[in-house]
């Protein structure tokens, strides 16, 4: 049979067909008056997308480029910061605050777990700088709760920044940058927004531009500040990527088309969807017998799932994509091979995540030998979507979805 | 939750990425050497997936366009022809007949069924100039042997040409032209190529072009000898649909790889392909409580479903666009209300045929009001995916699918 190729990666994602349209008539020169048009209006888009006031700067790279211009943009040689760890992306903080100099303080949580925030309290210093944290970690699929960060940071160490990789966190969970005081919060193209690698933004505030001013690390394409002074005239300090930037503001339009207009609204129902898939994924993978890796905090970007002791997550991946044409992610690090990761960010529906179940019930009968009978992850997955309420996140104390959350 | 757009009507059928690149780029002028390559390979493909040595004859239009194309140069103002109608489309050989001026004798099968070869044989008169039939009936599913009818054809009137209208049936069951002796068979572009609609082909034998000589039928535009008298320069009479020629080669290419570059393999795996997604279907029907309006002689191109009695199909056809996004067909003519049309014909996989199911066993429940176990249509599919034989389709005696063939 025909095996269509399907990403259920956790970036890129599944295009939006209405964005690779506008990518493919993206004939545009980039110092004329369409570009600084379209430009301005998908800066403005993205702040209510961000859900800020703060300037929202876009650079053409990839997410580690935004990471990168946050900490040389803050931060000065031998300066303190802290970094909460729990998987890759946390590591790559660790990573990228070392490369430009910093003292770096850490919190780690295991993999698969997130942190303690009497931990957080405590590895708080006077002089702490900047704290670095992701919203979800991919590599674990882990939720962690920015909220209670943000009030924990406020409380202990309110001169320190926030910064946030939102990466697959944006329309995936819920922020509110402004109140919680996230000084930098970033995500990515090839995420939630339905569009190719290429792109990074960043909501940048007030506390942050004046940080600055006085932050000695070298830094030259990623100046923020570059950005920020050509931004008001729909101008890029460098070449952008056009492409991308067109296909940005047709998947921001679609978003807030799915809410009669309203970008708001539209990304609410987007972490809804996201909710959605993965409650219906995480159901239907716990009736085949597989263990959820992130069972505490699972972020709703993806779903991050443990193979039997002794099996390879490889072979499940490598199997699901030469019999169904389906792509996941295996385990990243020192989880290769440990488990697979499915997403659910973006552009997924109802028939994608019963599609993908129907197809893993085939691997993990005849990949792994697991007994299964069939239909009986599809069917957990259907008595999800049959009980779900749309409104269903919006009422929660929290929501970070952890269950012992410190602020529930 | 999001609603992907996804087309299961048989006809257009989802476009496959290939093609739709290949159309995209297709910026070239029809009167230059680049276009004579292009047209030239694929009329020599579509010899190759028709599996003749006869012309086939390229025509920009839909399928109804070559079906007349057919009546118009084969035919006399005054001329016998019998026409086997069992649907929508055997009634438009009658109305297209009529057209032309024909004399018409019928053959007609109750909706859902096939004919009886013996009243086939019964029909047909020493003047009947031609005969003209479905391969399969898209407007109930079904399929007719085209080779029990050739062969009695050539027993009891070998004088007269056989007309098949395969616009659904190639590359979704076998037929040898040449061996069989079908005078003219009709293909169309936004069937199992996976194309959009705008292209019409047929294959056409010595002695269809030989009746043309004395057929006094008006025609210009459909005039078939024009084609033929330039298409070995790789020209067409009048402009042709660059961009949809482009897409066909770009798809006949694609169907040829799936099998190693072998075309005529791989449209037995395009065949195959179908009639995996409709055995799938059927079962997962049936379990769900449908009856299958066309069991006799199930096509593979599409699957016909009845509704219960005083249950509208359309309401299926609605809540199934409105609540997932995907686009089935209602019954046509006098069918409409009673039954419901899913396609297999092209780019089709498991994944497609299963999210489908997980789909309708909603729509069964909520819409119809039919008990449904969850996952029930999901598992009577993967039962059959799983007990599939590859080779299945080739060791069978008649290729019809018809239980009580002539030729079984």
């Amino acid at each position: 049979m025909f095996r269509k190729t399907r990403l259920y990666t956790p970036g890129p994602t599944p295009l939006l067909p209405a964005a690779q349209f506008a990518m493919a008539s993206a004939d545009i020169h980039h110092r004329t008056a369409e570009f600084r048009a379209l430009y301005s209006k998908v800066l403005a888009q993205l702040k209510q997308f961000v859900g800020t006031e703060n300037d929202v700067i876009v650079l053409s790279s990839s997410g580690t480029g935004a990471m990168e211009a946050a900490v040389s943009n803050l931060t000065s040689p031998g300066d303190r910061v802290l970094v909460l760890t729990a998987g890759k992306f946390g590591e790559r903080w660790t990573s990228l605050a070392k490369a430009f100099g910093c003292q770096v303080d850490l919190v780690s949580a295991p993999y698969g777990q997130t942190f303690d925030t009497a931990q957080i309290r405590a590895a708080l210093q006077p002089d702490t700088r900047a704290v670095f944290v992701q919203a979800t970690e991919t590599s674990t699929a882990v939720r962690h709760c920015i909220q209670s960060i943000a009030e924990t940071l406020r409380a202990a160490a309110p001169d320190a920044l926030l910064v946030v990789d939102a990466i697959t966190g944006l329309g995936t969970t819920h922020f509110d940058v402004d109140a919680w005081g996230i000084d930098v919060l970033i995500g990515g193209s090839q995420k939630a927004v339905m569009i190719p690698p290429g792109l990074a933004y960043l909501s940048v505030s007030q506390r942050a531009w004046a940080a600055m001013e006085t932050s000695k690390n070298p830094r030259y394409y990623f100046d923020l500040r570059k950005e920020r002074k050509v931004a008001p005239k729909g101008e890029s300090a460098y070449t952008p990527a056009v492409a991308l930037i067109a296909g940005l503001g047709a998947a921001l339009d679609y978003i807030a088309g799915q809410a009669g207009g309203d970008l708001v609204a539209g990304r609410k129902l987007l972490i809804e969807n996201a909710e959605s898939c993965a409650a219906m994924t995480r159901a239907g993978l716990t009736a085949l017998g597989f263990t959820l890796f992130a069972p505490e905090a699972p972020a709703a970007a993806a779903t991050a799932v443990a193979v039997p002791d002794g099996m390879d997550s490889g072979a499940v991946v490598k199997a699901l994509k030469s019999r169904f044409g389906a792509v996941i992610a295996n385990g990243q690090g020192e989880m290769q091979g440990k488990l697979f990761r499915i997403a659910h960010l973006g552009f997924f529906d109802y028939m994608d995540t019963i599609a993908l179940l129907g197809a893993l019930e085939f691997i993990a009968r005849d990949t792994l030998g697991l007994p299964v009978e069939f239909g009986s992850a599809v069917a957990a997955a259907q008595r999800v979507f049959a009980a779900r309420k749309p409104d269903e996140s919006a009422s929660a104390a929290c929501l970070c979805g952890r269950a012992n959350c410190a602020r529930s």
